[in-house]
């Protein structure tokens, strides 16, 4: 097999510059989150198959690296289907393993416990401009905290990431509950049996408008009069941009169907993140945010940035996923930034990081003895002590280029260094 | 299928005490090689599968983990062999992924190219203790440049960097060249064809001593009297510990086998890191040192460490492997530091990373109501906009062991408040 020269399909090689861009913004992320406690952990990018296909992951889980069984284990004979001949599959995400990870070591880790993960995930997704299939993901969650404080925290600390990592772009807070989705269908007379179907037509809602919500409702064969009753709904909540209107109004409607500490929920925390928050942006109720993924049960928030389709950010409470792997269950809540969105608006800005420290060039010509190249290599070390950044290398033949090169990587100091013979 | 509470075979989660330690020491090799001008890169974790098994990673060919492919190219039908059912591997290092990464993108990297990588590498070995299935290496290469500063500045810049990891512990690096190890056995006569099957034997001197050797190399069939050359030129080299008369004893031995300028190279190399390095450390020139990987050419190093067996860091020459990617063939020259090796050394010590910020802990009382949660959280701003670490989270009712723990992870400061009824 002959080798091949380019990486693999929808991952990239990332180049010096990017990298720089990408090791300011995570170093930025850690330190924030740091200070509100957050601890960084690790799983491993392997889990077992059976976690990564048991219904958690939404339409992620079609798009599982899946790794081939190896040795004893693997038998091609007698297999029959796809999963006869593997074991394990990349991660699609950070938030299952995490799950897993807890109810493996809850007897080591304090109680709330606040967890902070950077690491890579991989989606076999069609390739197109901007998406990955191997892609960083930079999560913040809370476990053990049933209360509206860990949605609170969340969203003041992922907000206050957001507005340093891209100070210069305006964003907005979304959040709904699960339990209003639902709710809201059920007051409109909707069968139970419909509801996921409803829910992924209303998450259209922003491309398609009411009216195509409507049309899709209707193909799908509910009684046009609980469609009629569910579009007054959310064109009356579509209407307005007052938070506390919009909830009561749901209050109202839901009476019966939703306990009233869920919007009391959601005011107390619209309330508080606009009394506390760091970071200059809306928080808006909205009752047409959906969220993909299939483990939610309650709060769901997303930030969307300025001129950048899809969001930068998004999460929600997850509290039935722990207990899957454990017999106890654990109320659970968490906020991911979308790093490589942050990254790609960042570059289509040319964003440039904070100075680094100065950098030194040393270019000697080549063939120079033991004891000349001992001198530089001295006089670099005298100055790496300073703090500075001192690169040694050979002239190159066309030195004005390779000069320019290295100013491009931000050299600004340059010795020369010549044979004895040559010296000037 | 049910959910699967542990990590995979030979994986660990990562605690956060650990992971404290790791980005602590990842932050000394990060900021210390940068100061030599190395460049941060990355490459997916993800290599086609023609890259892995291309005879350049030795034994580790045999412990990739596999990906099955995807979609319509998976035809379980008609596959007869493994190879037929995957399109990509895991890599199982960082240097054939580099290789690829140099030959796709050098018209946009300067040259020569000073490489810094850090990343997770996956092995499907049998598990052992302090053996992982992934783990993560920290790796210097420099491309493009054929003479010995390549290896002197490796060889300064990783020491440099192990002595700040693991201060107190001694380490030796001993150094060899594959060149060498082939000339010594053709000047003992030994045929060309015999010469992998020797070194094998080679490498295991420190475990089965000379006459373990001796032993083995009859056994291979080796005549008797070119099994003795080949014992009394390596026992005359074990027999002394100065470098240059060993150099120059196979000098003597390999005249017109083994080019003058590999004798002096090492010498180059070994006198410049003497009077250069800012460790404390011997170079030792060995002549037994082997290293498994297939694609070395030239210089082969190891650093060892007082009272741990086996390497923590290792490298050397590899001309030829760029080539396999392009037509064009470029030097290059790398260094590994085997990361997992100095965490469980330092884990064992119980080496306590330098002094983060103050951490301070709001303890609050459940069902506070909003104002005083929101009196809270401004406070908590406050500390964090000052350098601290600042922790908000619910008292527990065994309050004395949640602060008996919050002690552990190096709180300090805490800060209890009360509902207003029973404030104190």
């Amino acid at each position: 097999m002959a080798f091949v020269k380019k990486s693999m399909t929808g991952m990239k090689d990332i180049l010096p510059k990017e990298m720089e861009l990408r090791e300011y913004l995570l170093g930025i992320i850690q330190s924030s989150y740091k200070s509100y406690g957050f601890n960084r952990i690790e799983t491993p990018a392997l889990e077992d198959i059976s976690n990564l296909t048991g219904g958690q992951g939404g339409d992620n889980e079609k798009l599982i690296f899946k790794i081939l069984k190896r040795g004893e284990k693997l038998n091609l004979e007698t297999a029959k289907k796809e999963n006869d001949l593997v074991d394990a599959g990349l991660r699609y995400d950070l938030t299952v393993p995490l799950a897993r990870y807890y109810a493996n070591n809850s007897d080591k880790l304090i109680s709330p416990f606040k967890s902070l993960q950077i690491g890579s995930v991989w989606r076999a997704e069609r390739p197109q401009k901007g998406r990955f299939r191997q892609f960083t993901q930079c999560d913040i969650d809370i476990l053990g905290d049933a209360t509206n404080a860990a949605e609170i925290e969340l969203i003041l600390a992922t907000t206050g990431v957001l507005s340093k990592l891209c100070p210069k772009n305006k964003f907005t807070l979304r959040i709904n509950d699960r339990n209003i989705l639902s709710a809201l269908v059920k007051a409109s007379g909707i069968e139970e049996k419909d509801m996921s179907a409803v829910f992924i037509i209303l998450d259209k809602l922003d491309k398609i408008g009411i009216e195509g919500v409507k049309k899709e409702l209707t193909q799908l064969g509910i009684d046009k009069e609980k469609v009629e009753n569910y579009i007054a709904i959310i064109n009356k909540l579509e209407s307005s941009t007052d938070n506390k209107f919009k909830l009561e109004f749901i209050r109202e409607n839901t009476k019966e169907i939703l306990p009233d500490d869920c919007i009391d929920g959601l005011l107390t925390i619209i309330n508080v993140v606009e009394e506390c928050k760091t970071a200059d942006f809306n928080i808006i109720f909205d009752a047409s945010l959906v969220r993909g993924m299939g483990y939610y049960t309650g709060t769901i928030f997303e930030v969307s940035m300025e001129g950048f389709s899809g969001s930068v950010a998004g999460g929600g409470r997850y509290d039935k996923v722990i207990g899957k792997f454990s017999s106890k269950e654990v109320p659970a809540c968490g906020f991911s930034i979308g790093f490589e969105r942050i990254v790609t608006i960042l570059m289509e800005e040319n964003f440039e990081p904070e100075k680094e420290p100065v950098k030194k060039a040393y270019l000697y010509e080549k063939g120079l003895n033991d004891s000349a190249f001992i001198d530089i290599l001295h006089k670099a070390k005298e100055d790496r002590k300073k703090g500075l950044t001192v690169l040694v290398t050979a002239m190159n033949k066309n030195k004005k280029f390779q000069k320019e090169q290295l100013s491009l990587q931000g050299y600004t100091e340059f010795t020369e260094v010549y044979r004895e013979e040559l010296k000037k």
